[in-house]
């Protein structure tokens, strides 16, 4: 029997403390943990003893040619724990395994079940979870947690989804103790945009650029990385940004806030209804995010398959998208933007030609050379961030709060 | 002869750290110190002696009661040393001198020159801070340095004013080094927007509630204080906000940027052409920002007055204002909005009693306890600011390289 995850889970902050040093800096050796910690060279010693031991950091082999005894490197044992990450958007569900060196091993996407009731989609996260775990022959013991991005407005600290208006019938749903009673794993709630702001900023290796994350999926939202930081804002609800003027001129289309707004510009259902109303697609049933997510992907084959009207709804969605993002940039000063979410692998075609020269026309003088780029890390890039908030829960040497189990 | 402040440009880390955590620990001990620091007794010992003989620093009489040596309590010595803010708004020139301990020894408020070239600025702010040093009594060699705030965009590394749109005939100023050239203390330049920030974030005195800070003056800006850091984007700009959309129904303003724009709703300029129009005053020469600045003054009057008109065109600014921080605070998730400038004292009857509410109307159902309030330090926020971020350059341990001189 080894003591795993459970030992993970029970941490001191010194473990927690070489444990991120290795995490972090992969080769490590001994002497150089404990300058970066600070620890005596016996706790190095008996914490990484105890690492090695729940196999969750192993020795290689010492480079040779060094005078005296050659430093061991030490780096993180990819199998030694796990955590796994969920995306709900209202039409999709992302899922992926993630393993303690922050390498995706499994990853799936299903489409979400317009349910009556939230418990229909916490069964089915926990089924998935449950076979994933098989598939990949991972002990439920090696598994940290369980790590959900869904829409704000979240009560993040309480692990409740309040009433996000991209999924109706979520009104106070706890989500976080439902999905920990149905998985027995720890659960850890987060918004969308700042798990997929966390995983855009783990691909960016220190790098060191701030950015913000535009997310486009079902809904539109935003998240801010400065200074290798995520902000997240007070009651980590940050990047409301559907009721951003983009276009002073737009029809009005009921239920997405002001008009001229940047929901009603971008999303997939303000999409398909300027389509059905040129007569491109028969209007979806609106109340089925499936229905809507299918026919968007339609409206944006028949864009790439040069259909004018459909490539002029989509070439107006990236100029209004680009009002938006000028709103971004010249209030935070960014060099970079990054796109990503469910929607973005349909638009970015049409979008990426267009959107560097759209936003910089916006920009103030200084800032003229923003980058515009699609997400690094991917479609699952909110379901990847999700599952790296959980390590870093469990990983850093600060853990917070946000976890029942 | 003293070494006084060329001793504390010149001042090595450790004396920086000590510096800074007396300052920011008023009654601190020498053990306190020596825990807070990791320096040693004897360092300790020395960087306190020296900074006594400075007269930086001074010891009082310790309380009694304890058993043992009394700890002696140290604070700063206002007198120890002093730094110069002065914001340049296009209709107002403020000054303050600030002592060591942050307190206003001295301000002043004047007309900007309406200069056909910056030279004339330069002048008048040299010829004003010599004599305000005169009459406060104080030594120039006590004098830190000279803060400056101005409207963006700056280069703030190089100390350039680039091409500000409330600032005709700037552009390309070597400001930094003009004042530096004119006055023989070194200066630091920075946007008014983060020096305000700045300002009221030490007037909070480590309350650690976020806030975004609006400028209201012959431009608007905003700055954005998180966990009680002031953001100051990549290129020192944040903030640039005046061309959010905030009324789709807006009439055009000519040079004003966008159609419906917050700029458009807000700046005095915009106000007096609006009250032009209705025939409440004459137009004044728009090339002239007192002409401007005195003819907003104006129309505030009127408003407090009674005057209908005048009524009206500030309470359309207030919800035009308040479409604007909604964008803010959605996007930020912050909890508090803090509105100052040298605008605001002639706003703030009208738009403080309907701002709260206008606000809560635009926000996402998380956050609507969002609090709405004027600038706690008051009209000369964005110079004490800039006296602030001098007197941090020389004592913050790890100063940064913003300044000549």
């Amino acid at each position: 029997m080894h003591r795993g995850s459970n030992q993970l889970r029970l941490a001191d902050f010194n473990q927690a403390v070489v444990l991120d040093v290795v995490r972090r800096s992969p080769g490590v050796s001994r002497a150089e943990l404990q300058r970066r910690s600070g620890l005596s060279s016996q706790t190095i010693s008996n914490i990484t003893r105890r690492l090695i031991d729940d196999r969750l950091i192993s020795e290689s082999t010492p480079e040779g040619g060094a005078r005296g005894r050659p430093s061991i490197p030490l780096a993180v044992n990819g199998d030694g724990a796990f955590s796994i990450g969920v995306h709900i958007d209202p039409a999709r569900l992302t899922i992926v395994l993630l393993d303690l060196a922050g390498e995706v091993r499994r990853q799936q996407q299903l489409r979400t079940p317009q349910a009556t009731h939230p418990t229909e989609v916490t069964s089915l996260i926990a089924d998935r979870v449950a076979a994933l775990m098989a598939e990949a022959g991972v002990d439920r013991d090696r598994v940290l947690g369980l790590g959900i991005a869904a829409p704000g407005p979240l009560d993040v600290r309480a692990g409740v989804v309040l009433d996000p208006p991209q999924l109706p019938n979520w009104r106070g749903v706890q989500l976080r103790a439902d999905l920990h009673d149905a998985t027995g794993l720890p659960v850890l709630l987060d918004k969308d945009v700042t798990a997929a702001a966390t995983a855009e900023l783990r691909s960016l290796n220190d790098t060191s650029t701030d950015f913000v994350f535009l997310y486009l999926g079902s809904g539109v939202g935003a998240s801010v990385v400065v200074e290798n930081q995520v902000l997240r804002g007070t009651t980590n609800n940050i990047g409301e940004i559907g009721d951003i003027i983009v276009d002073p001129d737009a029809e009005q289309l009921e239920g997405f806030g002001r008009r001229g707004g940047l929901a009603a510009a971008c999303v997939p259902e303000a999409l398909v209804i300027q389509a059905a109303r040129l007569g491109l697609l028969p209007l979806p049933n609106l109340d089925d995010y499936l229905a809507i997510d299918d026919s968007c992907t339609e409206l944006c084959r028949l864009a790439s398959g040069g259909n004018g009207g459909a490539t002029r709804i989509l070439r107006r969605a990236a100029a209004r998208v680009a009002v938006g993002l000028g709103v971004l940039v010249n209030l935070l000063d960014v060099p970079r933007v990054v796109i990503g979410g469910p929607l973005w692998n349909r638009l970015s075609d049409t979008f990426l030609p267009v959107l560097p020269e759209l936003v910089s026309a916006e920009l103030v003088a200084t800032r003229d050379d923003v980058v515009v780029a699609g997400s690094a890390v991917g479609e699952h890039v909110a379901a990847q961030g999700a599952g790296e908030l959980v390590l870093d829960h469990f990983l850093a040497p600060r853990p917070s709060a946000l976890m029942v189990g």
